[in-house]
């Protein structure tokens, strides 16, 4: 494993001139701690910024432990804010409030600190401050001027935003300025509707608008629509992957802060609370089979057919609620469109569940030489395939209308309707028909 | 429901000078073809290709069934090229030859009919033409002429591709030439190291690499390094969104084009073979049940409890499977990986387990008031979270390195694993322990 080490990092030391600041951060963190420091010793100021920039979260804590403040401070002035807020958020409190201490008061140690204030998945949280805002009255000559002067140390300047005083009140961009006649003035190009956010705006639907209307930058206004910070798209690609790896992981009931790298120790903490849960589902289904056992007692062949009515339902049920939250994460479909889709549903169910029914009722009454099996399962299956189906649609959308997330509750209460209504109407079915299953 | 749809429409016409072009597209889906005629004739022709840009495909379709040929052509003018493919692509095949044959022979029919030659989903399918390269031995100030000339033209400026003669040698962005040297080559401020794809690679590999290394545009090459295209950020975030509602639809057992306007009989093709799937994989393990149906007979107490094994070992699964999925989604995670995980699920799966089981047997116990039932559902719990977990983490990377889709399958072979076997330990044990169950 040593000598595995031993190569990877010569080949590595080799690579620098070549290698992306992506595939370098990605390589330094399978690498002993004494070999991150060779490396990094190597890089100037600026690449070990880029590094840290896109480092993984572990890797970041990793290399600020093994720099010197005075360093990591050099370091940061290549960073954009946002970057720089995001790993100070990261760290162990008592280093961040050091290395705060140490920053030269002036504006940017003040709007680190503001950056800072706002929670981490806010709008507030994932704004930078490097944009171009300039008053409306210059003409497009210094405009242009203005742009080259400040363009290094922005993150975006396609999009120029346009201020009275200090309040933004459009947005032109560089595309507009290069062609605009040069005595003209930037108001005159100025496009006055434009979407923004507040600071407390949650990241998801910062990242709704975004995709909604091809935003590649968001700006940020406080209430006087003063221009806190902005947006970047790259951002909100990161927002958007990491709701979608929320969404998937919650529909499982799984932390969305668990990853492979994960110990067993933090994935029993994350996945146990879940399987308990579960566990109290699991025993409302059983005590509903519980209370039929006299009936199974004399026609054991229901033990054995009575999980294909609930897994049915189950899987038909998945199949409804995957949709809905889809769609209500996309923003496509609210509870007032319920109606007709429940409907919808409905017929689904009589239908699949009409030929699912069908093909399950002809087979278990051949395996066990009694059509009334065939019946009741087929009945079954109707009704519990519509309960799915019903629930389906409904459960996603009230929880959405509570706001309360869909994707985190849908699974269990659509599982313990299925289970239990499916017991319930198999067994109470075979009660009916009991005469003639004996 | 007359009464609203007219007042939407009045409402709408007093509108139109203030509504976005995507909110407009979004209303119209609700209206008649005769109010969507009546609002398309109050629109310039740029502005109706701003609407048909942002409508879902069916109002796209509906829009061009209102309007004449000679009409749309003149809307074409207004779009890129990748939007009017993607139109091309979605209407009938008649009237999609009909538009080709009556544009006028050049360069922009040749783009199209090249374009509509690449799959959908593949890059060339998303790519669009309309973008800046320049020679490399332009200087700064030719350059900056050269752009003002087509900036009106081209969707993306601020990355700029520099060529020699044909072949696409590096790029440089626009901040880069507004602060160079009037003098300077383009050559001068050309980065050489950039990131392409050829127009056969997969979409979903293109968002990867977009994402992976931050890049707002990327263009598509041929093996002569020649630039066919470029594939824009808001593009990419679509292809993003498109994905991950396919993966997650998948894991479902549902068709990837189902959404909630599918009619009922769209839906029933789209669910039902999926369903009969489950129910092939549902009878496996009602027949695992019915080989023990003679211990069965003898303790009912048997199927109300052995459901309860199978439910947590599927929950489990859920788990360990949404996670492998979601890493292989976003390439952290490979077959080779897999021996640490599979260990780590083991421990997870005795751990966690044992708890639930704990909890489980002594409920049990309690209940039925026999301690074996306790102890069997004890023992058969922590073997079958065992096994989920290794199923969960083997079954995806397989089917991954086969280069089969594991959001699709992997549901099924967990399933079918942790029922099959989840009955078969537990009632296996239940016939070790039967005198004393009796």
């Amino acid at each position: 494993m040593l000598k595995e080490n031993e190569v990877n990092i010569n080949t590595l030391l080799n690579q620098l001139d070549d290698i992306t600041s992506v595939d370098l951060a990605l390589q330094l963190s399978d690498l002993e701690d004494n070999e991150i420091q060779e490396i990094c010793s190597k890089l100037s100021d600026k690449e070990l910024a880029n590094i840290l920039e896109e480092s993984e979260e572990k890797t970041q804590i990793r290399i600020l432990d093994l720099l010197r403040n005075a360093k990591i401070l050099n370091v940061f002035s290549y960073m954009s804010k946002d970057d720089i807020v995001d790993i100070l958020g990261e760290i162990e409190i008592g280093k961040s409030k050091e290395l705060i201490n140490l920053m030269k008061d002036g504006k940017d140690k003040k709007i680190i600190e503001e950056l800072l204030g706002y929670k981490d998945d806010s709008a507030g949280g994932i704004m930078t401050t490097e944009y171009i805002a300039l008053k409306k009255d210059l003409s497009i000559s210094q405009a242009i001027q203005k742009i080259k002067e400040i363009v290094s140390s922005s993150e975006v300047i396609e999009t120029i935003f346009i201020k009275d005083n200090k309040k933004i009140i459009g947005i032109t961009n560089l595309r507009d300025i290069l062609i605009a006649p040069e005595n003209s003035t930037l108001e005159s190009i100025t496009n006055k509707n434009f979407i923004s956010v507040e600071p407390e705006t949650d990241q998801e639907e910062v990242a709704l608008l975004a995709s909604k209307y091809d935003l590649n930058v968001i700006p940020v206004v406080n209430q006087n629509h003063v221009l806190l910070g902005i947006i970047t798209i790259d951002d909100i690609i990161d927002v958007i992957q990491e709701e979608q790896t929320e969404d998937v992981l919650k529909m499982a009931g799984v932390d969305k802060e668990e990853t492979i790298d994960s110990t067993v120790f933090q994935s029993i903490k994350m996945r146990l609370p879940w399987l308990i849960v579960n566990l109290a589902t699991a025993f409302l289904a059983s005590l509903t089979v519980k209370a039929f056992e006299n009936i199974i007692a004399q026609v054991v062949a229901l033990s054995a057919i009575m999980s294909i009515v609930t897994g049915m339902g189950g899987n038909a049920g998945t199949q409804t609620v995957s949709i809905i939250i889809r769609n209500i994460a996309m923003g496509k479909v609210e509870l007032k469109d319920s109606l007709k889709l429940v409907i919808k549903e409905i017929l689904l169910g009589i239908i699949n569940g009409a030929f699912i029914g069908l093909l399950t009722g002809i087979i278990v009454a051949l395996i066990y030489g009694n059509a009334y099996l065939g019946i009741i399962i087929f009945l079954a299956m109707i009704g519990n395939l519509v309960i799915s189906g019903i629930f389906g649609i409904l459960v996603p959308l009230i929880l959405a209308k509570l706001k309360l997330d869909p994707a985190l509750a849908s699974s269990i209460f659509l599982t313990t309707a299925t289970d239990v209504l499916g017991f319930f109407l198999f067994l109470s079915l075979a009660q009916v028909f009991l005469p003639k299953l004996i």
